[in-house]
């Protein structure tokens, strides 16, 4: 390219280069700078109807009905942690995502990129890891692709899944159905994926083991919907950026406040620890096993009960409420009745946590 | 993991590990190492009747029709090469590989593994050019992903593509119907694209300017289907380990053997002339807009006019035919009259050309 047709280029860009001229940690992080990068680069350059959702996951109508459609690449590091590997993280987080679209998952999409020398035997392990949490789920891996890098050019292996699943007539999530009144619910405690991860990187250590909440959670959303009905606005798996991000951005997008109580949220005893001695706030650290669901008021006690009855949900509990005031903001009451922003995670917290 | 469990769990791995203890660039090649890790190792850990048809992409029986399922991680490099880059290549590698089920490729999911450090300006010139893929196409980007990785663990950028698609009534594509009889095709001259991004990294010149053939199949191939109807078998993008390594996976899979004519296979002068100077065999160099077809004798000439038609078909000819003889075989009939065996790529021959 010429230095002219590049200006010329560069100033097509809706992202202001001067200002982002290369690629940061936080772009990958979940917050601030992950949401610039996705809403002028990359909407900037494809948006269409279904992308502009900016839903984890793409719900498209087809002749058929309706199809639910996500991906996402998983770099975590180390590969294995306790309670769980990125093999079974990267089946449970495209389950997630295509259950939280209200969609039922039918088929995951594996793809490799191995770097070269990656012992054979840990590759195994996590296909075998895949395979169990798939079995869990009941979703099948019906494709996939192998790439190997050179040696210096990756990290052993990073693995994208993508899921497909059907949507059933009549359920419409979706982040703009957020509505003042509505109950802010969490399936369970916070914090833990990241938690149990970050302990491992810097050697803390626990009375208990602190493992990953990884988990499916497209039996509870059958659960959820089938108690809720249309009351079930919008559902979300907070992982990277945490709650806070999640919320944030259904915030922004239905253009509604949000109030959680303090003293409501959920958080094992040695994750508030270990979030203390690390300096982190729990409402940021990923989650991924856990269930945001904004639901009407009247769904609220039906929805509650069917997250409790899961397996997966049994510390489900309601932690706030979407409000008129403030739109697009979250705020946090605290225990002494003080009001604090919740802004979205802002930089990078914990990079390739997921 | 204790070393006891640990040897149990390495005798459980249906690839002898002590043979392959680690991952080598051949295992991403497209050839045999390649078949041997995904038909041990992955097909091992997660068969089921939709991974084990071993196509490129999935077709599942859904309530409402049939669905294609494929995925691809693009890791080429250069990023940007004479007629192409990374992004218009994922865009087009998914839109073939959906489209060589069968199918009417409906949507593309996108993920990016970006490296720290990566200018954000050839990000966007990355996804400018896919934007320009898929809207070639017709098939939209609806949803996506990004991870950053820190720098010195990836290469700029890796791009995973998932499409899904529909398969039509009546269409059944699939390796295991090609039959003695029938002939093969092939859509245009081959070994363009992996001598288009050799000729780069080698520093090659040419009296004219050698492109890559990257270009989106799926118009092809509906007017293959129309034209060829259930006279169509087989439908193959013949990408990493070319059009030899796709034949003899498509030979073995059907049990059947083949027989190629040297002097119908078409080669542009400069991409022989580069084969020789590099040490290449045409038949094992990537492709990423040509289409093989096996199709029934008596559908042969009406298929042959309908990739002519299009217009990435237009230098479109019967290369071979397929037979009894030597099933799981690729034969070579040379221009005077010997038969040589083309076997798979055994090895790696040109690492990371998509």
């Amino acid at each position: 390219m010429s230095d002219e047709s590049r200006r010329d280029f560069a100033l097509s860009c809706p992202l202001p280069l001067s200002e982002y001229p290369r690629v940061q940690l936080a772009h990958g992080g979940g917050g601030r700078l992950s949401q610039i990068l996705i809403e002028k680069l990359f909407l900037g350059a494809y948006g269409n109807p279904a992308l502009r959702q900016l839903h984890d996951g793409a719900v498209l109508a087809t002749g058929g009905g309706r199809l639910a459609l996500s991906t996402d690449s998983f770099v975590v590091r180390p590969l294995f942690f306790p309670g769980g590997d990125i093999g079974s993280l990267a089946v449970h987080g495209t389950v997630n995502d295509v259950a939280m679209c209200g969609a039922r998952p039918l088929a995951i999409a594996a793809g490799f990129i191995l770097e070269e020398g990656f012992p054979m035997e840990d590759l195994w392990r996590i296909a075998e890891s895949m395979r169990d949490a798939a079995a869990a789920a009941g979703v099948p891996v019906v494709t996939g692709d192998t790439k190997v890098v050179d040696r210096g050019k990756g990290d052993g292996v990073y693995v994208n899944t993508t899921g497909i699943g059907w949507v059933a007539e009549g359920v419409e999530i979706s982040p703009q159905r957020a509505r003042p009144g509505d109950a802010v619910l969490v399936s369970g405690e916070i914090a833990t994926h990241g938690i149990a991860i970050m302990s491992v990187r810097e050697g803390l250590e626990f009375e208990t083991a602190l493992e990953t909440d990884s988990a499916p959670l497209n039996g509870m959303v059958e659960r959820i919907l089938a108690a809720g009905g249309d009351g079930v606005h919008v559902l979300r798996d907070p992982t990277r950026g945490g709650v806070a991000s999640a919320l944030n951005e259904i915030a922004g997008q239905a253009k509604v406040g949000m109030r959680l109580e303090e003293g409501s949220l959920p958080v094992r005893e040695e994750v508030r620890g270990a979030c203390e001695i690390l300096g982190f706030d729990p409402l940021y650290v990923a989650n991924e096993g856990k269930c945001l669901a904004i639901v009407a008021p009247e769904a609220a006690d039906a929805v509650l009960a069917a997250m409790k009855a899961d397996p997966h949900g049994r510390e489900a509990t309601v932690i706030g409420t979407v409000v008129q005031d403030h739109p697009g903001r979250v705020y946090l009451r605290s225990s002494i009745g003080g009001l604090r922003i919740v802004d979205m995670l802002s930089g990078e917290q914990l990079p390739r946590i997921c």
